[in-house]
């Protein structure tokens, strides 16, 4: 017997996708570290599980676990990975709520990221602030995008020491994941992410999607917007209609295998 | 189309394993490095090559790559998973030669490593030099296994800043890989080798074989000898009929995958 899986990666995280509708898999917490592990497993950043969906207007649920086999929040990088595999734009299932998928006319994958949360006790903070400036050096503005979000606009060097210092402060209760900002222009910007537990990384799908929140909020970017990374690019809308984030980006089929168990 | 491949570790050192005998398959430089890239492609310490062999005798003629494309010798943990992945004890046909494999009465794998080179020209060393005791504080022997090691015993410890300076000595004009042992007793010790150009490795085969051989000379350690680094145990023998150096350890195989082109 053999299980087979899919590796994707979208911006240089990479992720093993199995799906489970159509073949028997228990997600045991032993197969997911054994299956994550870059040198005795086939490594990856998240083990992604599909799943028969449970709510209306579901098209396939979607669990995201950690490499310690923790179960994971929604992960906008793996989402587009799953809907780049699945095809047809599927709505994902996720902890997060529905996520509807899209394709773009030139091909690229995109998710509907829902909307942001600007209110102090969702991001959430230690007590009322206003989220538009907090009361931190360079005034970062924060939001959640199913995951705290700090953002720091413009000058801001020195990630490595101010990365953990930051996303372990008072005011964070939940610590926070801190985007660091430089802009071009009002529509492209390059963007690093201090991970919350993970720390720097090549790319951040919700963090990008909460620069671009923040920036618009701050009256510094367009509602469009180009958003660089070192692992590669973003095209993020904070659409004016509803609210919503669409996040666009590739999303890339590896290879695929079967695990033998 | 796509290349089928396997994915086998042994002692922590993965490596990719494709069978160009009966697929059809071009080594390409940018193919070796997409494929070893842990992110964007599958990931492993070598990249190993099955061909057709060209010498009399041989069962395969096996390749190994570094991640950086560039073609690398034998290797003796890909050797031991080259062997479990063919079955029936193949003999390989590699840049070092003919390595013949075997497998245990418990069923592991194991390969012969052919005799060491012991003369100092063949290290080598940057002049005559008796290799039981090079001119270095503690004493070191050194030998070839296909490549040069130096071996240290017992006492030292701070490897991380040793190793870097000994592998530069100008006593190793190809530079050397650096062996420091822990005896356990005559016949099991404890190993870890700096890799030249690699640093610190979870475990190195040809070094538990030179620190074998080395023990022996200096009449510290048996003929029959077991190694344990970090990423394993190794059980190593010189054997007296014929001054070979077999080696025996695990080779697992972790999963096999088809890689689009």
């Amino acid at each position: 017997m053999s299980i087979r899986f899919h590796k994707m990666q979208g911006l240089g995280n990479d992720f093993v996708v199995i799906d489970a509708r159509n073949q028997a898999f228990f997600a045991l917490l032993n197969f997911v570290v054994s299956v994550c592990d870059r040198r005795l497993g086939v490594g990856c950043d998240q083990f992604v599980l599909l799943e028969a969906p449970t709510l209306p207007g579901a098209d396939v649920r979607v669990r995201f676990f950690n490499p310690d086999g923790s179960e994971a929040g929604a992960c906008g990088n793996a989402s587009r990975c799953v809907a780049a595999l699945l095809g047809n734009a599927p709505v994902l299932q996720t902890a997060a709520g529905l996520l509807p998928s899209f394709v773009t006319p030139d091909g690229a994958i995109g998710v509907d990221m829902g909307a942001p949360k600007l209110d102090w006790r969702d991001v959430p903070l230690a007590g009322a602030t206003d989220t538009l400036s907090l009361p931190l050096p360079g005034a970062p503005a924060a939001c959640s995008m199913g995951n705290p979000h700090a953002t720091f606009f413009d000058g801001v060097t020195d990630i490595e020491r101010l990365g953990p210092l930051l996303e372990h402060d008072a005011l964070f209760p939940e610590r926070a994941n801190i985007g660091f900002v430089e802009r071009r222009s009002r529509d492209a910007i390059r963007l690093r992410v201090w991970e919350r537990g993970a720390g720097l990384t090549p790319a951040c799908g919700s963090g990008a999607c909460a620069a671009v929140v923040n920036g618009v909020r701050k009256g510094l970017l367009a509602r469009r917007c180009a958003v660089e990374m070192d692992g590669g690019s973003l095209f993020i809308e904070w659409r004016e209609a509803d609210g919503h984030v669409l996040m666009t980006g590739p999303a890339t089929h590896v290879f695929e295998g079967m695990w033998p168990t």
